[in-house]
């Protein structure tokens, strides 16, 4: 099988919205697509922990009937959505692949959630994650093959959007969780800057780095999500949320993009390396002038800041997950290894050591705001390489870490190909300049894409 | 019955130690004494939503064979102390008095009970919150009059501190939850710098608003339990921990304080703005300048900036609480009136809205950063006056409410009177100044009890 990202199987809701307004289609027909494709590539995909399409089919036909009657709840009415699992449901358990939860029911919905309902959306089922989004790896394959990883640990989300069971899915990000299992699946990603979604019933991993992102077959369906959940459900308390248009923001070619290898370059592959060359000689080409540390020593001071975020993402996550993975491991919980190794560590740090290390984000934070006035945006590359054989290892995260750190917005673009899989060029922005970045992404993906 | 300060049945464990380590009592006599007093009271205080005495004996046994060894976890091995019912305990349900959470049992420890148990305390039990620390009244009746209010939300851990049973309780606090209930039950209160405690575990309210406190028997109570809590657990992730000497800082004589008439003042009655006043003499005399907006345009200025902080708390808690209290009533759970109400307030504010409520506070805070190179503390009563007769009204909240907005330590000292019954003077430092505020604390009670 070789991997074409234009001829990826991706199921925008988007892209069928005018045909539900016009009549030659419903949100009941769009649903029943998804379900024929659930049935012929669940058995292998393995993306779901619980699904009900019998109570979707009946959420689908009250949208129908909204969309007849013109009376829709918003521009999500009936698009359906799968939702990671560690993000509370009433409809459905809530199990965080942890024998911890097995069979947990909770009493009220997400606010992610109660959003998206809200705007109409429709939730089928519950998407596979690793162990609390941060241990152990679950059953999901790669929907451009089964023997390789999906990603994590939005590994469900994304598998089930790359391969186009649903148009989206919700994810989180405390490190790579989100652009990483996008990357991996050719989906498109969106993490939004730190704290701009409200993060309520989402279960915790690490309080300071946690981040709501979408999954999506578009830049479109991936900040309709994202969107819509900000309108209803405001971002963290005391925090600005997520802005803009409610509709996608118009494409708009970026005058000047930076080029930022950050830590993980290192890890590379060749065929992956020039993958990503080939698209910054397409960007070049369309007008976008692209800058990079070799001609220009704000992006060099900027990358030299940055060296070590990759660790100091690790370290943060270990020591803000002592609570509540100790408080199960205390409780006799069935904790991974991945996770206890993560609260031995976290035991090692003082205090000092802890407010060191949330001080020096301050300064990368800061270094970071220097550049905001010279570049429209950030281009990386989303992985180190596409997705790897097996499942025991999720994948680097070191591609990303740095700009969960930062808080910055973050997009995966499925536009590239490496390995015969797909592979995301990963467009990052500034704090707060969603919207502008949104109208990027979209420009980049229809650039590069056609390329 | 009249009230007397002096003559307060309060059971400091921190008065207790010397013997523990002469050998002259143990944690095990502690804890019997604590067990006469629940005997003796709880039919008609009503403080506690389940215990385990026996549990706790057990516990009490191994604190005293750590004492005999020499070999104790810290100053609170072996304290007793009740936790709030909005506090996620392994080893006791968790119900919030709310029929939603009705025979709940947690998987997990909240980040502060953790902390307790690896400092050596001992949880008893888990005390009376009102629902959702927001809503309808529990049982809980006032240990100095069983026919008055014990105030909220913490009202198990007030009473049961005011009545002699514990040492100390767990408490929180988004607009008067911890002060107030300490006022109004003789009991110390101490509700720290804003996020200077980790609150996993807790059911929220209102995110930005809550904090979690302390009630004890004694300022140094106080110290040692919030304090613990700090050492092992952390602040809030991402903001700075209460620090300090474990043990409680040493009693020391503020300089020069203001008296701050908050909007509260006008609903203050004769007879507790006289005792205040008496109060107020009684530092003088012991040698403290005492300032206020009649003889100062500092205090006056900032007076009139937080003449609508009441309000503004208010306001906060009710947008803040929409989520999970909203997901609540989507999901038919029985609410009360009271979190009904915020709810339809909740719907009615726009983004602007609450971003606009948000600033305002910013400029607030701001305006208290400005004295705080004038005084050492500020001071004020901790509620209107007693309890009010009756269960139905809680008490008004607006003597309080504005230090929680600002994020301030706050203390409640018991060394008023008003009406035959307890009345708190409310101790207000700045924020992270919460060490030197403590030994203020420590000074003042021991100078107004023995006046």
């Amino acid at each position: 099988m070789v991997y074409d990202p234009a001829k990826a199987p991706l199921r925008s809701f988007h892209a069928a919205i005018p045909d539900f307004q016009s009549g030659k289609s419903t949100p009941r027909d769009f649903l029943e697509d998804c379900i024929a494709a659930f049935a012929a590539r669940e058995d292998t995909l393995k993306a779901f922990v619980c699904s009900d399409w019998e109570a979707a089919r009946a959420a689908a036909d009250a949208s129908t009937k909204r969309y007849a009657d013109g009376d829709t709840l918003s521009l999500i009415d009936g698009l359906p959505i799968g939702v990671k699992d560690i993000v509370e449901t009433r409809d459905f358990p809530t199990q965080m692949n942890s024998p911890i939860y097995a069979g947990w029911q909770p009493v009220r919905d997400a606010a992610c959630v109660r959003a998206l309902k809200q705007a109409g959306a429709i939730i089928p089922g519950k998407t596979v994650t690793t162990e609390f989004a941060s241990g152990e790896s679950g059953p999901t394959t790669n929907p451009h093959d089964s023997e390789r990883t999906p990603g994590g640990s939005s590994s469900g989300s994304a598998a089930s959007v790359g391969a186009g069971v649903l148009p989206a899915g919700i994810a989180t990000q405390t490190r790579a969780s989100t652009i990483r299992p996008a990357s991996y699946c050719g989906a498109f990603g969106f993490k939004p800057t730190h704290r701009a979604l409200n993060l309520g019933g989402v279960h915790p991993v690490s309080a300071t780095l946690d981040h709501l992102g979408t999954i999506g077959a578009s830049v479109e369906d991936c900040w309709l999500v994202a969107r819509h959940i900000a309108e209803n459900a405001r971002g963290e308390s005391g925090y600005a949320p997520l802005t803009g248009p409610l509709a996608p923001p118009e494409a708009v070619r970026p005058s000047r993009i930076a080029i930022v290898y950050s830590s993980g370059w290192s890890e590379v592959d060749e065929a992956s390396g020039k993958a990503f060359k080939r698209a910054v000689g397409v960007l070049a080409e369309a007008g976008v002038t692209v800058i990079s540390r070799a001609g220009d020593g704000q992006v060099s001071r900027f990358e030299d800041a940055i060296s070590d975020a990759d660790q100091l993402s690790l370290d943060l996550m270990g020591i803000e997950l002592d609570w509540p993975m100790g408080a199960y491991r205390d409780a006799g919980g069935k904790l991974g290894p991945t996770i206890l190794k993560y609260l031995d560590f976290a035991e090692t740090v003082t205090a000092q050591g802890y407010a060191d290390r949330l001080e020096r984000r301050k300064v990368m934070i800061a270094e970071m705001e220097r550049i905001r006035p010279h570049v429209d945006a950030i281009i990386s590359l989303s992985a180190s390489g596409p997705a790897p054989v097996g499942f025991g290892y999720t994948g680097s995260r070191s591609m990303i870490s740095t700009w969960t750190l930062l808080g910055a917005p973050a997009w995966s673009l499925p536009v590239l190909t490496s390995d015969n899989m797909p592979l995301g060029l990963q467009l990052v922005g500034f704090r707060g300049d969603d919207s502008r970045l949104a109208g990027i992404a979209r420009w980049m993906a229809e650039t590069l894409t056609e390329a």
